[in-house]
């Protein structure tokens, strides 16, 4: 059975290429004047899609913006318009022919013009843009012009992110604390004049609806076509992996809009690389004239998945005591009603200027995600809606999709304007990325429920977007915002110096559902803090100019990110660049893997560990990111990766550090996230203490079973008085099963410091 | 600015009577049967509108249903299908006459049929009737009959209130702790045949939005009318409450849709009694003929009003401790740009059938709220959504409504049959609720994110009518439930024996947003317990079948409502049930005056006390009403309207009983909900024990803010070993000013009980 709103919804058109068209080639260029009938002095060679700033960073040969504090010249260039222009001879065109400007997304609000005249505007990067060009306009040489307007700054507010409070554009470019202040704006993504035959499919719509053991799934296909195609016959086929054709449907076009009733039976469903194959059908539609020919051909990948946000096991009982307030916010995603456990990470735009992002760059990062043994990535709302290859590139690995809109850490109004423009991108936006099986929450956007934020269920933009996931794509679950009520954000430190409590201690306290974001600083490698920091402030690190820019002082405290402080409370001072760069990454890596492995071993009632983040747009100098610009994998990269294997040993430890003469203490457990099971066995726990080592405990563990963990021993060691200082190495063992060890490190510290060893540490 | 929605909406239309309409007069008879298709052996008079079984139990001259155990006799006819049946001659119809049947609400399902044919079907009692008789096929005698389907009771679900998860009805009357099983359907609200002009007006829509300070509002005035109306002028005014119009608009009627876009400036605003005037327009829509003459008109009061829901004060700095969840959810009124505090009850319907609801029948208990000096009611989701004149009369009176949709205390499913017939029923009735400004918040219904609901943000009723209300009413709050986030429900008990402490320990450790549902049970007066039980089981009460239909035992739990366990550890064995009913309800005025004082005294962080339940449907022997059915004020009505008053003084107790030689000690305040200062003043405890009274203490105090409380000095007072058993009572008595007086009452228990007197006490 299907829903059916009794609504009538008016969808915002996916304007597609014609499959069968001709491209011109065009040469862009691109300059700045100060009003919006000005034209610029100077035009530079641009990259199209990019960014105006990085054409002009070019075009005037102008130093790298991510080196020392260039970046800070792109400001003045905030209040300027731009004007890209091209030039090009008007085609030979047949009768059956139309000459089209299609972009799939100008940032942020443009007119376009043909030789001097406005055809159209637009406020909004992530609606495309579809122009038939009147051939009776046209001369022989035409000059099209995009003008782009000044960057949407909302009035009254201070320099940073409240600035973005009116426009539906990625906040992160207003500055952020490991982003610089640079709002890039221009033709971000596919764009160009086509010759296309004006019969042609116009847009195509695939929903479904799994049944509830997902045996079948009813399949509702709705295309539009040109009236030119009236008439016409069309041929739909859905073929598996294979090429087998496993459903077909054809007919004739008499009328531009058809909708197709089809239903499948017994589908491959899409799995998440880890819980099975990630498997995807592609249905094509075709259109033909009564001789036959193709008029025009549309194919897309398309998955089966149901995907739900249900109540986190033994959170049902909460609340307990009178007065009773409601239960926690369900936070566990059930897959193919499968429940999952969720590992990941926040994604930022790997690029300051986004508009440069290819499908290789998309793809470089994509495969360390997968090779961190992740299976989520949120898209927080700080950045943008990712481009199709993106999403392409996650239904094929198999990694889930959080995608939030762009909004975050902001009072968005409930101003006519800006909710007519959210609706307006609200709408082009979950119409796009809701074809994607990898899609699995919608969110309004970044911590809007806090106090930095103050919007509430009632801002009307949340309840926009509520209704508009619910009339458009029902069956993606939708909250808010992150966190709601029950998950947490934080913390973003190894060491807080107000609590005085280390990353240990704190998650020993958590109990949450989900851990959507939690932070562990760490300093660049040496050789990006060699390229951006100017050689003279280089060691001993302090907040210059180029330091707090790059994300190392001021950023978020005034101690952040570099927290030397508390690098030096374990380390004491660290006399290179290079031990301080290793003692910091050290941090990371602990940190990182304690959080990430007391999130697991919190299931079920906690079902989410996503760090922040990932990945960086632009060379910092410290951050919590984990790969540095542009896929440089930090140490932490291999103890998050290392945390995450859906099987493994695990040791949870109270704190970090302990004075010779305590005892050292910690539970063995194992972790699985596997639906099968674990043969019983025995893990051995060696210590490598004053570089000996010594095996201090076992546990002889029975059969764990599938998605469940199983809790172990404490073992317990009391460290000899007198031991010197150093990080002891405890090494968890399983016998005949060695893909399961684990590693952890403490720290003994002695009165007296001794130095501790800069290699790399393995985990 | 008006807010423009780039969705269509496709309204349900608010059919209306035209107003020149002339009624004929119907005799309704009424009979059940076993199938659709059958007709009743014996036909009842019936009253239209009332209830199917009420008629049942008049024509078979049963025994009242509220009596012993004479309920259970309904069910029998649960499964029955119902005939209403009326004869009426064809009229003479003047050529620009209709003849209309019309019913602004049937419950639950049914088929309308005119000679034997069917004419009309609809699922659901909210959406209004209107259905235009073909003149062709009348005969000059006609017999109209509306089949009423058995209830609706969904399959597979236990008997009692989750039968009621298919339907979108009260599910009290499915079975609840204070509401007998009976599932009344039949016509519920006004139902005729009318002869009405062809040229009329069909619906009037009037909308408006204030702007940031009041002091204009725009306003959005549509209607529609019949095609018979074209080419009629029509007249739009405006008029204060001295009758003098302020705005008028006149034009023809070109079409069938007319929009008007007018403006007010400093439009007199609507407000609670409490705060103000509750202010009201009238407009009047009237279209005449090219002669001049009146073809129809229609006309509506309306008020100005700004409701927000916003975040309570000092919460916005929670949640403090990383990881850092979301804060709570917003939930003080803000009217007119004023913070207001919220005092109030949860309001049920007054009549098990609730088609016999009257205006008067509303009238009666809506003044008995005034006098308790509540601002506000909560419409509880267990139950209806009232008639018209229910919201006309709080308009009037200045009471706040919470109106919630009828979803209570179940896991409403994802069906979407369900979601069809929630869409069609929440459609009507936001449409007709929001015309009043009384209206203050929408909700989704009564605890459903609690686990015996089970619901969640993701369930689709919840995101519907989220999305409905934000679409047709986005200016009032909607929230999906209540308890949301920081909201605290219960408890329902003076002493609570598992957690062994009283209502006074419970409440200072509560620190909610808003208490908006908290009990306090006692048994009903003598006089109804006389009418309810048989007399042989009166005294001593004990759990028999007519105390437990009542609600006095098994109820809630095994003890409730009567709870004698606990008024026997006060007050020893009562021995008459004079005394038991003294005691009962003694528990009740004091347990309630602590709540509400209670939670007043934590404004500004709390903003709303609404208890459990104000009413009751039929008479109960044990409940958590102040007011017993129909009418009957019990003590506790004085007690709260004494804790209600604006301003007054208070004192806040740490528990209820104490023993002789303990120290008695309470803090004293002033309560300040008044947008004005309270002038510096002196109030002095007088105590009085073993019938003598002593001054124990005093408190100068400074002025007090307007709508700030204040808190004053702890009293202390050793009592006398040896002090006999005894209510000891503190009255609080502000110097010439004793509008403000208090009175307090604690328990004294020495190891040998005395008698405690059964007198009436005064608050």
């Amino acid at each position: 059975m299907k829903y059916i709103f009794l609504f009538a919804i008016i969808f915002y058109s996916i304007h597609m290429k014609a499959q069968n068209s001709n491209e011109l080639m065009l040469d862009w260029r691109v300059g700045h004047m100060a009003s919006i009938d000005a034209r610029p002095a100077q035009y530079f060679d641009s990259k199209v899609p990019g960014a105006v700033q990085d054409d002009y960073m070019r075009g005037n040969q102008l130093e790298d913006f991510s080196v020392g504090t260039n970046v800070d010249a792109y400001q003045k260039l905030e209040d300027d318009y731009w004007c890209y222009r091209t030039v090009f001879s008007k085609p030979e065109l047949g009768a059956n022919q139309n000459l089209v400007f299609h972009s799939k997304g100008i940032d942020y609000e443009f007119d376009i013009l043909i030789n001097g005249k406005k055809i159209f505007h637009q406020e909004g990067m992530f609606t495309p843009v579809r122009l038939v060009l009147n051939p009776a306009e046209l001369k022989e040489s035409n000059v099209l012009e995009v003008i782009i307007y000044p960057i949407p700054k909302a009035e009254g507010q201070p320099f940073g992110r409240r600035q973005a409070i009116m426009a539906v554009k990625p906040p992160v470019n207003y500055l952020w604390d490991w982003h610089p202040r640079l709002v890039t704006v221009g033709i971000w993504d596919e764009t160009g004049i086509s010759i296309e035959e004006k019969a042609q499919i116009l847009e195509t719509d695939f929903t479904y609806q799994l049944n509830g053991d997902l045996t079948a799934a009813d399949i509702d296909f709705s295309f539009q076509t040109s009236p030119e195609a009236k008439g016409a016959s069309f041929e739909w086929t859905l073929a598996n992996e294979q090429g087998t054709t496993v459903l077909e449907q054809s007919g004739t076009l008499t009328n531009t809009q058809q909708q197709l009733d089809l239903s499948i039976s017994n589908p491959q469903l899409w799995w998440t690389y880890d819980h099975g194959t990630p498997y995807r059908y592609t249905f094509r539609l075709t259109i033909k004239d009564s001789k036959g020919n193709t008029l025009d051909e549309y194919a897309q990948k398309v998955g089966f998945r149901k995907v739900e946000l249900v109540m986190n096991e033994g959170a049902w009982i909460e609340p307990i005591d009178f007065p009773k307030s409601r239960s926690v916010a369900p936070f566990t995603i059930k897959l193919n009603n499968r429940l999952v456990f969720s590992k990941g990470s926040n994604w930022v735009h790997p690029e300051v200027f986004y508009g440069n992002i290819t499908k290789a760059r998309y793809e470089e990062q994509l495969l360390l995600v997968k090779e961190l043994n992740m299976n989520m990535l949120r898209i927080w709302g700080g950045g943008i809606t990712n481009k199709e290859a993106f999403h392409e590139l996650c239904d094929a690995l198999g990694i889930m999709v959080w995608q939030e809109f762009p909004l975050a850490c902001n009072p968005y109004p409930n101003d006519p304007h800006y909710l007519e423009i959210l609706e307006q991108e609200a709408v082009s936006i979950i119409k796009r990325v809701r074809q994607h099986p990898s899609l699995a929450i919608w969110s309004g956007g970044n911590e809007l429920f806090n106090n930095w934020s103050k919007m509430t269920e009632q801002s009307y933009p949340l309840r926009l977007l509520n209704s508009l996931c619910y009339r458009i794509d029902p069956h993606t679950p939708y909250i808010n915002t992150s966190p709601i009520f029950g998950v947490g954000h934080g913390h973003y430190l190894f060491y807080d110096w107000n609590d005085q409590i280390d990353v240990f201690q704190r998650m020993n306290r958590a109990k949450n559902t989900a851990y959507t974001e939690f932070g562990m600083p760490s300093l660049a490698p040496v050789s990006i803090l060699e390229e951006i920091i100017p050689i003279d402030e280089l060691f001993p690190v302090k907040p210059t100019p180029a330091w707090e820019v790059h994300g190392a002082f001021k950023a978020w405290q005034e101690t952040s990110w570099a927290e030397l402080r508390t690098i030096e409370k374990y380390f004491g001072k660290a006399e290179t660049l290079e031990e301080l760069v290793w003692q910091s990454q050290t941090l990371q890596s602990i940190g990182y893997k304690a959080i990430f492995e007391e999130g697991r071993r919190q299931k079920p009632y906690c079902s989410m560990v996503l760090n922040w983040c990932l990945n960086e747009p632009w060379p910092t100098a410290a951050n919590n990111s984990i790969i540095a610009y542009p896929n440089l994998k930090k140490p932490a990269f291999d103890a998050v990766k290392a945390s995450l294997r859906p099987i493994l040993a695990s040791a949870k430890f109270r704190r970090f550090d302990y004075q010779a003469g305590q005892q050292l203490f910690f539970d063995l457990w194992l972790l699985n996230d596997r639906y099968k099971k674990v043969e019983p066995g025995k893990m051995n726990v060696i210590l490598t203490l004053d570089g000996k080592q010594q095996k201090i405990g076992s546990w002889d563990f029975n059969e764990v079973k599938e998605n469940q963990n199983l809790e172990g021993p404490m073992i317990r060691y009391n460290i000899p008085a007198g031991t010197p200082s150093q990080l002891a190495k405890i090494s968890i063992e399983v016998e005949g099963n060695e893909a399961l060890n684990s590693t952890y490190f403490v720290m003994i510290q002695s009165v007296v410091k001794a130095p501790i060893d800069v290699n790399r540490l393995n985990f």
